[in-house]
């Protein structure tokens, strides 16, 4: 299989200061988003009623957070006529807060995101100074009061020889079409796993296009004995909810949550050695980077610090910051370092946190060889050059590969010069 | 009053190869503890109950999230024996499994939170091959089955002449003591801010020392009509609750949230000049760098060229991640970088996100003169030097300082020599 494109960094080639100095920007895959968000737009349900219903729009779908695809090198996409039996003629039509006033908790409510303009397309939608094909993605996984409606559309689709296509498919999408999936599946994926809030245990109310979860403060259902919920009675008042805290100012528990990760390529204080690891659960003979979850209150140099000693035993001075890459997995920001050992810091030590079966160090050369013969995605096999028993590397895609790719070659020489004149 | 000492970054001083390319690494207020996290014993209950009840441990305790302190300089900490009548005599002397199972949701435990050994401690706890002084954190906010107890021990602790001090008066405090009470201010603030599961809407149980919500499958109260809860009825077996997703293999909801942000120094295309905003409720002549949440499913590189687009206007180009900041407030990772606009990109545009009051471009020589006479905490006083009408910008506990420092100053020079040989 050939090797997706990693995505361009925006203005590469810009010869500013910072490039000069600091060299190119690496872009990782699922960054490099064509897409331009215009945040502060989501609340304008007149702007996003003009996007949904303009002949250039499209709808990216995803049926238990796999998405609709051609095949596994391809999204597809739907347009408004198609989606229309499930999410009505206009879901923008009323203001966000006549939305919040009516909202009922026993009506399910496809799950709508706004994802942005492409400004590549020239033809695309004008809305005040802003142009471009607009991008939205619909979660229509069959649940609630619209499981017929979402289990029919999907008959449909499919009867067109489209699937949603399962699995890590999308590590074979091009760059900028990963990061659509990805900036779709990310927002798809924090709705649906937080239906109730966390502050106050009710449930809760996708408003800002799909970009933030509120705890209305009435219902139209009634609720019942044992916390079951009966359907609204008609002509019924709102009844009132019990008090929130996330009603009283801002509050993060409405907002997307993006867990930021380490990952970090580990010299040897000589500079000649480069630390591996591998989980329990991999295929003989793969090893990656370390990686982990910062903790709260951790600057990510001390993150990375403490993640290799608890795991590997290694003790860590200078961390340098390298490049980063949202993983939708479900919500992650992966910051990639890399670090050297102090002196004498080598020693592996694998029972502090039994997380990994092992962990070694490799030569330079080693490293080297298996980036260029022995990458592929977990459990695949290499290339045609690849030598039975060598070791094996994550693929290109992989923040991994790239700090490999880095600490062997490129990243260490760019840095090292003096500016240009 | 005088600047807060910032802390040291840890190894600074080893002259590996990373130093030498990259130069000493900037450690922010808040980052640099002290304290071994020993992340991977926060299950093992028996370390826990040892480290407790070991004579040199200290517990610092929080009271609607402000820390007991004997001024702003100082925070204080208390013994055992102080919080025995809160915590009872050892909160770990039952499994993690069986306080599972034993879990009562009209029952009100205190919060506790392990929050590491201080290595540089001789003297203290020895368990396995770790050794230090333990650190423990409190929360004795009077709720719950726990009121009136909490509020007696405040009183105790009150009429020893101790406070708890509000507000930011931890911007005053040694960096070692910053990090400690950052650590301690975030995770308690989490626990207390998610009392129900975001999944199913069901109340939820600190577990792994204070750093994990569980969604317990059973209660021994009984779920009565309209939501109310009853106390257990003595020897009634404990009763299933409704399914929760989190309870199928590893969910982020039951583990602490980080927030992600950006905040960049942004220099023009020629370098000359930097770009400064300021927000509406600021006092006048008070401006700073721009920031940002990251959003999901975009890198940093990404995160920073949206905001300062958004925001202001300006176009960049080539981003570089310069360092981290933790961020309590309530529970941010700050990630700072430098960022340089394409030729022409400087024009300012208030009107995408109307966030900023204003937003400007300043020499660098007015940068560099403010950092030296004209910081200070928001709405404080600046120095003796400092001339009414003069910039204002940010004291340097604040990571918006240390980026601008850096672009008058030390870090693009620091980055710019040929290796030393």
């Amino acid at each position: 299989m050939p090797q997706p494109e990693l995505p361009e960094p925006a203005h590469a080639e810009v010869d500013s200061m910072l490039s000069r100095k600091f060299g190119r920007e690496v872009a990782n895959y699922f960054a490099g988003s064509p897409l331009n968000r215009l945040s502060f737009l989501r609340t304008d349900h007149p702007f996003l009623s003009a996007a949904l219903k303009h002949p250039s729009t499209s709808f990216l779908l995803f049926n238990n957070m796999s998405p609709l695809a051609k095949d596994p090198t391809q999204l597809e996409y739907v347009k408004l006529e198609d989606v229309k039996p499930l999410i009505g003629e206009d879901p923008y039509s009323k203001s966000e807060k006549q939305i919040i006033e009516e909202y009922n908790s026993t009506i399910t409510i496809p799950q709508l995101l706004f994802l942005g303009l492409d400004e590549s397309k020239i033809s695309g939608f004008e809305h005040d100074i802003y142009h471009g094909a607009p991008y939205f993605a619909i979660d229509v996984t069959p649940k609630g009061t619209i499981k017929l409606k979402a289990e029919k559309l999907i008959e449909i689709i499919k009867s067109r020889g489209l699937q949603f296509v399962e699995g890590r498919m999308h590590m074979s999408l091009p760059a900028p079409q990963a990061a659509i999936y990805a900036q779709a599946r990310a927002l798809l994926d924090w709705n649906a796993r937080n239906p109730f809030c966390a502050g106050c245990g009710q449930p809760t109310l996708s408003i800002n296009a799909g970009t933030k979860r509120t705890c209305p403060p009435t219902d139209m259902a009634s609720i019942t004995e044992k916390g079951a919920i009966d359907s609204t009675i008609v002509g019924e008042p709102a009844k009132d909810r019990p008090d929130c805290v996330t009603r009283k100012g801002i509050s993060n528990l409405s907002f997307p949550r993006t867990d930021p990760t380490v990952i970090m390529a580990v010299l040897s204080a000589d500079s000649e050695r480069v630390l591996l690891g591998r989980q329990k659960r991999w295929p003989p003979l793969w090893y990656s980077t370390l990686a982990g979850f910062v903790e709260p209150a951790e600057s990510v140099e001390e993150a990375v610090r403490r993640e290799v000693w608890e795991e590997s035993g290694v003790k860590l001075g200078r961390v340098v910051i390298h490049s980063t890459q949202p993983w939708p997995y479900p919500a992650n920001l992966m910051i990639g370092a890399i670090g050297q050992c102090i002196p004498g810091g080598e020693e592996i030590h694998l029972k502090h946190d039994p997380e990994l079966d092992d962990a070694k160090w490799v030569s330079m050369a080693e490293v080297k060889e298996a980036l260029e013969v022995g990458t592929s995605g977990l459990g695949e096999d290499a290339g045609p050059d690849y030598k039975e028993g060598g070791l094996r590397l994550p693929p290109r895609t992989a923040i991994a590969n790239r700090l490999l790719t880095a600490v062997t070659g490129g990243f260490l020489e760019e840095h090292s010069h003096a500016p240009k004149m």
